[in-house]
């Protein structure tokens, strides 16, 4: 296991041999490392001594080792070194890299760069490439390879294995194979595992599964991704509306898949825009054009919030200790709704909660909230009443504002994210902010509309 | 591909047939899906028509069937169809399922239950699952298999082949093989790809990669998660202190894990008490003792913000307008603070940003936070002075708290997580509730500082 320490020293080391021209020497100190580590330290080097450095760093590579290396670094890493290399260097590295990591490359170049690339490929080659280009973003085409072993079911276990050492495929697509007829329609899927423990004279139809689970080019990433969650799957067949199979797609891309739709959430329940570029690498222009609309959305809703304690400015300025426990009633409020709504929001995200359970949940919900308010009213009155030295009819009107804002916020905050849901939109964007402004309006109103009534003003 | 209007329309034939009792025929209609759905259904007859009839449909299963249906179900419901069965039929299902679910089993079961199952096993299989059971749970230890292909050295790849053949492995966990010596060290590993595409009389050795990646039992599921995210591996070997293989990690297992990691750190992130039980199969008490800690902690700070406004009472009194104005700063600050909070949290887990890159991160959150800060402050000085018809004076107060709000909420929110890091607390702690809270007491001060110094009170 590499340790987090000498990993530290090997990068130090090696910018310092940079830093003094010395690249034989620092490029024998990358290749003591594996091609993961090697992507990483190329990546510190460009963030230390610039793009500059790294090329030549990365051409000192040996060949084979270089396009490992450059499969494991982030695409905009990818793009830069892109830029500085020969055309001949693009074309062997195109050449070697897996098809799905290609085409991720291919979709961040320029055009210009692309059509140079495209010119030295066949026909055939070039129509693949172009129609992977074309599938949207986050859809399972776009994440899939065409780089499978397909076998027909008249073929024996040894025809099978005799064609798969013949193909030499990649360590990742070779576990599952799939079997098609002649329209290229998919009939079945057979694991390695079974053609290697089987007899050589069995034929595959004899074997293959035919009730396989598998997913349209079109649908979403994270359909796919609960597919592999539910299954367990080491990969996945992807077919096109005739049932055509045009790729495969392996759960080492859904790892990724994950990341980058649990990063979408967390992004969204904060009210930021959602971005798959990392935090450092995104200019301050981007950063405020990412966090401003929602906090100016938010912040209108405060216009009625404001506009509420207007109109109850003479109980205000009868009893303005009022005003001290105001904040502690919004906080309390928001808190307690950013809770349910977080918990259901990952309860929906998970599948542990449908939005078929909205009383179940508005009911668990009551009695929680009513619990906690409880508790939070009494603490307070012993506070305010004892420690403040307030009036009782004060310490009422703060404990009794406090369990109708918990139990109004923990209610708000379960079903807004349930009732997103039932009509198409993401819960995620029902997160925190969005809850603490509305609990925040519902706060004021309580809060002074009860003050009004108990103490009568 | 399933689709879920006739997944819904299955599982409502299946429970009305049920309901008549009409139970082979249920089962008729069960044995139409695939394992991974009849676990689905059988999860849905639990919640509709409770355990029993549940159990009574899991009995009329083919046994193959079953053991594979239990392997898929959630760990409670497995408990209790354990409950409801005889001890033959428990025995028959630990000795088919796979050893790492096994496990898992055992280690819901009371004790009583576990040691019945036991008494069944032979001296070598107790001490192993004992082992197994010790490995604290969110170890490596608890997620692994003994289940693979281990192999020697001097074996050729025709040995290897017939060996795993003989063997025949369980799907997931046959695709890395792993060369051991005689003191059960590993030596190297060789992939089943490897095997089948090389030629029969090869020495293992030859083939073998021994600088491979692995884990110590007791490592953390999140570096493992962390380690195949890397890698993209489908399998890594678990060692113990003397580097002795002990087990295997698959793919699969990791899927379960991630999903489990963002669950904690979206529960931290909302201050509640992490745990791993469904939102709908948690008691009132549970969520009332993981929810109401963090609401109280939260308030204590309140206690402050509420001290502080009682200091400035006089300004209070005089221009009771100001009032309308707090919950929009207070909301506002807020919002901006969890906005950075969750930004650096997330690249923190994602490796993204580290808690070197503080001044980096301290430059840009300025930066942003001046050009969002200075907006808002334009567009409610615009409200504030034409829109409500105060005084340039109140404007001048509002925009310029404003202003010193939004810079203080992004820098705490940005600053806190890394600090949390950096002396090795979880940031996922110091997400909204915290920073929220924190953030209206420098709101308060900042407000009302600047309206004494503004307004001259």
């Amino acid at each position: 296991m590499e340790n987090e320490f000498t990993m530290d020293g090997i990068i130090k080391t090696i910018i310092e041999l940079l830093k003094l021209k010395k690249y034989s020497r620092a490029r024998d100190e990358m290749l003591k490392n594996n091609t993961v580590e090697i992507a990483e330290i190329l990546e510190e080097i460009i963030e230390e001594l610039g793009i500059e450095k790294a090329i030549i760093s990365f051409r000192t590579l040996p060949k084979d080792v270089s396009v490992e290396v450059f499969a494991y670094l982030p695409i905009d890493d990818q793009i830069d070194i892109i830029a500085g290399i020969t055309d001949r260097e693009i074309q062997y590295i195109m050449d070697e890299l897996a098809f799905d990591d290609m085409i991720d490359v291919l979709e961040e170049l320029p055009a210009n760069v692309v059509d140079k690339i495209l010119e030295k490929t066949t026909k055939d080659e070039r129509r693949t490439i172009n129609t992977f280009l074309n599938y949207p973003e986050t859809s399972a085409g776009s994440l899939m390879t065409p780089d499978y072993i397909s076998l027909r079911k008249n073929m024996t276990v040894a025809d099978a294995l005799a064609y798969i050492k013949k193909e030499g495929m990649d360590t990742e697509t070779v576990y599952t194979c799939y079997v098609k007829d002649e329209g290229r329609k998919l009939l079945g899927i057979v694991s390695l595992r079974t053609l290697v423990v089987s007899d050589d004279h069995v034929r595959i139809e004899e074997l293959m599964h035919e009730d396989m689970v598998y997913v349209n080019v079109l649908d979403d990433q994270e359909q796919v991704s609960d597919l592999f969650k539910k299954y367990g799957f080491l990969a996945m067949p992807v077919v096109d509306n005739e049932q055509r199979l045009v790729g495969i797609i392996t759960v080492d891309d859904i790892l990724d898949v994950i990341d980058e739709e649990t990063t979408e959430d967390f992004h969204k329940m904060a009210g930021v825009a959602v971005s798959t570029e990392e935090y450092l690498d995104m200019s301050v222009w981007k950063h405020v054009k990412n966090r401003l609309p929602w906090l100016f959305i938010l912040m209108l809703s405060y216009v009625v919030t404001g506009g509420i304690i207007s109109s109850f400015e003479d109980v205000l300025s009868n009893v303005i200790v009022l005003v001290t426990y105001l904040p502690m009633l919004m906080g309390t409020g928001g808190n307690s709704g950013s809770q349910s709504a977080t918990l259901i929001i990952r309860g929906l995200a998970l599948g542990d909660v449908d939005t078929g359970d909205a009383l179940k949940v508005l009911w668990k919900e009551l009695r929680v909230s009513f619990l906690i308010g409880l508790v939070l009213s009494v603490l307070n009155f012993a506070r305010i009443y004892w420690m403040d030295g307030e009036g009782v009819m004060v310490a009422l009107t703060v404990c009794g504002a406090m369990l109708v804002i918990v139990m109004a916020a923990k209610t708000i905050g379960s079903m807004l994210p349930m009732g997103a849901k039932k009509v198409g939109i993401d819960p995620a964007l029902m997160a925190s902010p969005m809850i603490a402004s509305l609990t925040d309006m519902v706060s004021v109103v309580a809060y002074f509309a009860l003050a009004t009534l108990i103490l009568g003003i």
